[in-house]
Protein backbone atom coordinates (compact mmCIF):
# COMPACT_ATOMS: atom_id res chain seq x y z
CA UNK A 1 0.00 0.00 0.00
CA UNK A 2 1.50 3.06 -0.92
CA UNK A 3 1.87 5.89 1.74
CA UNK A 4 1.20 9.71 1.18
CA UNK A 5 2.80 12.25 2.70
CA UNK A 6 0.38 14.80 4.81
CA UNK A 7 1.34 18.49 5.00
CA UNK A 8 0.10 21.23 6.85
CA UNK A 9 -0.37 24.04 4.38
CA UNK A 10 0.59 27.79 4.78
CA UNK A 11 -1.53 30.39 3.82
CA UNK A 12 -0.02 32.06 0.46
CA UNK A 13 -1.36 32.63 -2.43
CA UNK A 14 0.00 29.56 -4.21
CA UNK A 15 -1.90 27.32 -1.67
CA UNK A 16 -4.89 29.81 -2.01
CA UNK A 17 -4.88 29.33 -5.60
CA UNK A 18 -4.37 25.61 -5.93
CA UNK A 19 -7.58 25.42 -3.17
CA UNK A 20 -9.89 27.42 -6.14
CA UNK A 21 -9.85 23.73 -7.62
CA UNK A 22 -12.28 22.11 -4.35
CA UNK A 23 -15.63 22.19 -4.66
CA UNK A 24 -15.88 23.43 -0.95
CA UNK A 25 -14.37 26.69 -1.71
CA UNK A 26 -16.17 29.90 0.35
CA UNK A 27 -15.73 32.38 2.32
CA UNK A 28 -13.77 30.54 4.29
CA UNK A 29 -10.81 30.32 1.87
CA UNK A 30 -12.07 34.00 -0.03
CA UNK A 31 -11.08 35.52 3.77
CA UNK A 32 -7.99 34.26 3.69
CA UNK A 33 -7.21 35.90 0.24
CA UNK A 34 -8.20 38.93 1.64
CA UNK A 35 -6.46 39.37 4.50
CA UNK A 36 -3.53 38.06 2.59
CA UNK A 37 -3.88 40.68 0.04
CA UNK A 38 -4.26 43.28 2.63
CA UNK A 39 -1.23 42.31 4.84
CA UNK A 40 -3.20 41.48 7.67
CA UNK A 41 -1.78 37.96 7.78
CA UNK A 42 1.50 37.38 6.52
CA UNK A 43 2.83 35.08 3.90
CA UNK A 44 2.86 31.47 5.11
CA UNK A 45 1.56 32.11 7.92
CA UNK A 46 -0.35 28.38 9.31
CA UNK A 47 -4.17 27.62 8.32
CA UNK A 48 -5.73 24.63 9.80
CA UNK A 49 -5.51 23.09 6.32
CA UNK A 50 -3.03 20.21 5.69
CA UNK A 51 -3.02 18.64 2.66
CA UNK A 52 -1.11 15.47 -0.19
CA UNK A 53 0.63 17.00 -3.31
CA UNK A 54 0.39 14.68 -6.38
CA UNK A 55 2.73 15.85 -9.58
CA UNK A 56 3.53 18.96 -7.93
CA UNK A 57 -0.05 19.83 -7.53
CA UNK A 58 -2.13 20.24 -4.37
CA UNK A 59 -4.85 17.17 -4.47
CA UNK A 60 -6.34 16.14 -1.18
CA UNK A 61 -7.13 18.44 1.62
CA UNK A 62 -8.83 18.75 4.84
CA UNK A 63 -9.66 21.66 7.90
CA UNK A 64 -8.67 20.71 11.46
CA UNK A 65 -9.86 22.88 14.17
CA UNK A 66 -8.77 22.33 17.49
CA UNK A 67 -11.96 23.63 19.74
CA UNK A 68 -11.60 23.87 23.04
CA UNK A 69 -12.95 21.75 25.94
CA UNK A 70 -15.43 24.53 27.25
CA UNK A 71 -17.55 23.95 22.98
CA UNK A 72 -17.35 20.24 23.85
CA UNK A 73 -20.62 19.01 23.73
CA UNK A 74 -19.91 14.83 22.60
CA UNK A 75 -17.11 13.47 24.87
CA UNK A 76 -16.66 11.75 28.25
CA UNK A 77 -14.89 13.55 30.00
CA UNK A 78 -14.95 17.08 28.13
CA UNK A 79 -11.97 17.94 26.46
CA UNK A 80 -10.38 19.75 24.00
CA UNK A 81 -11.58 17.53 20.29
CA UNK A 82 -10.65 18.31 16.67
CA UNK A 83 -13.18 19.17 14.39
CA UNK A 84 -12.16 17.95 10.74
CA UNK A 85 -14.37 19.46 7.60
CA UNK A 86 -13.71 20.07 4.15
CA UNK A 87 -12.10 16.69 3.56
CA UNK A 88 -11.59 16.63 0.16
CA UNK A 89 -9.69 14.90 -2.46
CA UNK A 90 -10.00 15.75 -6.48
CA UNK A 91 -11.69 13.49 -8.89
CA UNK A 92 -8.62 12.19 -10.30
CA UNK A 93 -6.93 11.29 -7.53
CA UNK A 94 -10.33 9.58 -5.93
CA UNK A 95 -10.44 5.86 -4.65
CA UNK A 96 -6.34 5.81 -4.34
CA UNK A 97 -6.64 5.73 -0.41
CA UNK A 98 -5.80 10.19 -0.22
CA UNK A 99 -8.68 10.60 2.18
CA UNK A 100 -8.15 7.90 4.20
CA UNK A 101 -3.86 8.82 4.64
CA UNK A 102 -5.76 12.57 5.72
CA UNK A 103 -8.11 11.22 8.41
CA UNK A 104 -5.46 8.79 9.26
CA UNK A 105 -3.14 11.97 10.07
CA UNK A 106 -6.00 13.50 12.45
CA UNK A 107 -6.29 10.10 13.98
CA UNK A 108 -2.04 10.24 14.87
CA UNK A 109 -2.40 13.69 17.36
CA UNK A 110 -4.69 11.23 19.65
CA UNK A 111 -7.81 13.65 20.41
CA UNK A 112 -11.48 13.07 19.59
CA UNK A 113 -12.07 13.75 16.27
CA UNK A 114 -15.93 14.76 15.48
CA UNK A 115 -17.47 15.33 11.90
CA UNK A 116 -20.14 15.86 9.60
CA UNK A 117 -20.98 12.80 7.50
CA UNK A 118 -22.20 14.17 4.62
CA UNK A 119 -23.53 13.60 1.28
CA UNK A 120 -24.15 9.83 2.27
CA UNK A 121 -20.25 9.90 3.73
CA UNK A 122 -21.11 7.68 6.72
CA UNK A 123 -19.87 4.10 5.14
CA UNK A 124 -16.59 5.99 4.47
CA UNK A 125 -16.46 7.88 8.24
CA UNK A 126 -17.42 3.68 9.57
CA UNK A 127 -14.26 2.55 7.59
CA UNK A 128 -12.54 5.41 9.09
CA UNK A 129 -13.48 4.05 12.54
CA UNK A 130 -16.04 6.65 13.03
CA UNK A 131 -19.52 5.88 14.83
CA UNK A 132 -22.90 8.41 15.00
CA UNK A 133 -23.70 10.11 17.89
CA UNK A 134 -27.51 10.19 19.08
CA UNK A 135 -28.70 12.77 17.07
CA UNK A 136 -29.82 15.75 19.20
CA UNK A 137 -31.61 18.19 17.45
CA UNK A 138 -30.74 21.38 19.20
CA UNK A 139 -27.43 20.48 19.06
CA UNK A 140 -26.63 19.17 16.13
CA UNK A 141 -29.13 21.22 13.52
CA UNK A 142 -29.34 18.79 10.56
CA UNK A 143 -25.82 17.73 10.73
CA UNK A 144 -24.33 13.93 11.16
CA UNK A 145 -22.22 14.02 13.42
CA UNK A 146 -19.76 11.05 13.57
CA UNK A 147 -16.94 10.93 15.91
CA UNK A 148 -13.58 8.99 16.27
CA UNK A 149 -13.06 8.43 20.08
CA UNK A 150 -9.20 7.92 21.74
CA UNK A 151 -8.73 5.49 24.21
CA UNK A 152 -10.31 6.09 27.14
CA UNK A 153 -13.06 8.76 25.81
CA UNK A 154 -16.64 7.71 25.50
CA UNK A 155 -19.44 9.46 24.02
CA UNK A 156 -21.41 11.66 26.69
CA UNK A 157 -24.57 10.60 27.66
CA UNK B 1 -44.46 31.81 -14.32
CA UNK B 2 -45.49 28.81 -12.56
CA UNK B 3 -46.49 29.17 -8.78
CA UNK B 4 -45.46 26.28 -6.59
CA UNK B 5 -47.16 25.21 -3.02
CA UNK B 6 -45.19 24.91 -0.22
CA UNK B 7 -46.39 22.23 2.66
CA UNK B 8 -44.97 22.03 6.02
CA UNK B 9 -44.10 18.17 6.16
CA UNK B 10 -45.23 15.67 8.62
CA UNK B 11 -43.56 12.81 10.03
CA UNK B 12 -44.81 10.35 8.53
CA UNK B 13 -43.73 6.63 7.31
CA UNK B 14 -44.15 7.74 3.84
CA UNK B 15 -42.55 11.55 4.17
CA UNK B 16 -40.11 9.30 5.86
CA UNK B 17 -39.42 6.99 2.86
CA UNK B 18 -39.77 10.09 0.29
CA UNK B 19 -36.72 11.55 2.32
CA UNK B 20 -34.46 8.56 1.42
CA UNK B 21 -34.43 10.19 -2.30
CA UNK B 22 -32.20 12.93 -1.06
CA UNK B 23 -28.54 12.99 -1.49
CA UNK B 24 -28.60 15.08 2.09
CA UNK B 25 -30.18 12.08 3.95
CA UNK B 26 -28.50 11.46 7.23
CA UNK B 27 -28.79 10.82 11.36
CA UNK B 28 -31.25 13.68 11.35
CA UNK B 29 -33.73 11.74 9.01
CA UNK B 30 -32.57 8.61 10.61
CA UNK B 31 -33.44 9.73 14.52
CA UNK B 32 -37.05 10.59 13.12
CA UNK B 33 -37.40 6.96 11.96
CA UNK B 34 -35.99 5.35 14.68
CA UNK B 35 -38.37 8.05 17.27
CA UNK B 36 -41.51 6.75 14.86
CA UNK B 37 -40.86 3.55 14.91
CA UNK B 38 -40.52 3.47 18.58
CA UNK B 39 -43.77 5.10 19.16
CA UNK B 40 -41.33 8.56 20.68
CA UNK B 41 -43.27 10.66 18.63
CA UNK B 42 -46.71 10.32 17.24
CA UNK B 43 -47.50 9.42 13.45
CA UNK B 44 -47.82 13.18 11.62
CA UNK B 45 -46.16 15.14 14.40
CA UNK B 46 -44.66 18.85 12.80
CA UNK B 47 -41.31 18.25 11.31
CA UNK B 48 -38.79 21.46 10.90
CA UNK B 49 -38.94 20.53 6.92
CA UNK B 50 -41.26 21.99 4.15
CA UNK B 51 -41.52 20.63 0.64
CA UNK B 52 -43.29 20.80 -2.79
CA UNK B 53 -44.87 17.68 -4.42
CA UNK B 54 -44.88 17.16 -8.05
CA UNK B 55 -46.83 14.10 -9.60
CA UNK B 56 -48.23 13.22 -6.68
CA UNK B 57 -43.81 12.83 -4.65
CA UNK B 58 -41.59 15.14 -2.63
CA UNK B 59 -39.45 16.64 -5.11
CA UNK B 60 -38.01 19.49 -3.24
CA UNK B 61 -37.38 20.13 0.57
CA UNK B 62 -34.98 22.05 3.10
CA UNK B 63 -35.24 22.51 6.55
CA UNK B 64 -36.14 25.41 8.59
CA UNK B 65 -35.13 25.92 12.27
CA UNK B 66 -36.21 28.79 14.35
CA UNK B 67 -33.34 29.27 16.71
CA UNK B 68 -33.57 31.88 20.06
CA UNK B 69 -32.45 35.26 20.16
CA UNK B 70 -29.70 33.89 22.70
CA UNK B 71 -28.03 32.10 20.00
CA UNK B 72 -27.91 34.82 17.52
CA UNK B 73 -24.20 36.00 16.71
CA UNK B 74 -25.41 37.26 13.31
CA UNK B 75 -28.17 39.97 13.33
CA UNK B 76 -28.40 43.54 15.09
CA UNK B 77 -30.46 43.75 17.07
CA UNK B 78 -30.10 40.50 18.73
CA UNK B 79 -33.05 38.20 17.42
CA UNK B 80 -35.02 35.01 16.54
CA UNK B 81 -33.66 33.86 13.31
CA UNK B 82 -34.60 31.34 11.21
CA UNK B 83 -31.09 28.92 9.61
CA UNK B 84 -32.57 26.94 6.43
CA UNK B 85 -30.31 23.84 5.31
CA UNK B 86 -30.63 20.71 3.31
CA UNK B 87 -32.46 22.62 0.46
CA UNK B 88 -32.38 20.33 -2.14
CA UNK B 89 -34.55 19.88 -5.18
CA UNK B 90 -34.17 16.14 -6.93
CA UNK B 91 -32.16 16.50 -10.42
CA UNK B 92 -35.26 16.31 -12.49
CA UNK B 93 -36.99 18.70 -10.99
CA UNK B 94 -34.34 21.40 -11.45
CA UNK B 95 -33.76 24.72 -12.92
CA UNK B 96 -37.83 24.78 -12.66
CA UNK B 97 -37.75 27.49 -9.75
CA UNK B 98 -38.91 25.23 -6.93
CA UNK B 99 -35.30 25.93 -4.93
CA UNK B 100 -36.63 29.72 -5.96
CA UNK B 101 -39.93 28.84 -4.24
CA UNK B 102 -39.18 27.32 -1.14
CA UNK B 103 -36.54 29.91 -0.37
CA UNK B 104 -39.30 32.89 -0.70
CA UNK B 105 -41.77 31.03 1.46
CA UNK B 106 -38.42 31.08 4.53
CA UNK B 107 -38.35 34.90 3.27
CA UNK B 108 -42.07 35.14 3.71
CA UNK B 109 -41.65 34.59 7.29
CA UNK B 110 -40.55 38.24 8.32
CA UNK B 111 -37.55 36.63 10.08
CA UNK B 112 -33.96 37.09 9.23
CA UNK B 113 -32.42 33.84 7.62
CA UNK B 114 -29.30 32.32 7.94
CA UNK B 115 -27.63 30.05 5.75
CA UNK B 116 -24.43 28.32 4.79
CA UNK B 117 -23.72 28.83 0.67
CA UNK B 118 -22.33 25.07 -0.04
CA UNK B 119 -20.51 23.91 -2.93
CA UNK B 120 -20.09 27.17 -4.92
CA UNK B 121 -24.32 27.79 -4.28
CA UNK B 122 -23.16 31.67 -3.36
CA UNK B 123 -24.33 33.26 -7.00
CA UNK B 124 -28.17 30.97 -5.91
CA UNK B 125 -27.97 32.81 -2.68
CA UNK B 126 -27.25 36.43 -4.04
CA UNK B 127 -29.65 36.05 -6.45
CA UNK B 128 -32.03 35.37 -3.68
CA UNK B 129 -31.16 38.31 -1.98
CA UNK B 130 -28.83 37.02 0.08
CA UNK B 131 -25.62 38.28 1.37
CA UNK B 132 -22.19 37.09 3.00
CA UNK B 133 -21.45 37.74 6.16
CA UNK B 134 -17.60 38.82 7.35
CA UNK B 135 -15.98 35.39 8.31
CA UNK B 136 -14.99 34.67 11.51
CA UNK B 137 -13.26 31.33 11.67
CA UNK B 138 -14.15 31.58 15.96
CA UNK B 139 -18.42 31.77 14.79
CA UNK B 140 -18.43 29.94 11.16
CA UNK B 141 -15.56 27.43 11.46
CA UNK B 142 -15.55 26.80 8.09
CA UNK B 143 -19.38 27.22 6.63
CA UNK B 144 -19.82 29.99 4.35
CA UNK B 145 -22.56 32.19 5.99
CA UNK B 146 -24.84 33.97 4.37
CA UNK B 147 -28.07 35.91 5.50
CA UNK B 148 -31.31 37.56 4.40
CA UNK B 149 -32.20 40.69 6.29
CA UNK B 150 -35.90 41.91 6.95
CA UNK B 151 -36.24 45.77 6.68
CA UNK B 152 -34.69 46.78 9.94
CA UNK B 153 -32.17 44.54 10.47
CA UNK B 154 -29.07 44.95 9.81
CA UNK B 155 -25.14 42.66 10.33
CA UNK B 156 -23.69 42.72 13.52
CA UNK B 157 -20.40 43.82 13.70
Amino acid sequence: MQTYQVEKLKINFKTLEEFKKFREYGLAELSMLEDLEGNLIENNSDSPFYGIYQDGKLVARMCLYHVDAKYDRYFDPQQDFLELWKLEVLIPYQRLGLGTALVSYAKSLSLPIKTNARNRSAPFWKKMGFQPVRYNPERDRGESPYVWLPEGVSLKD
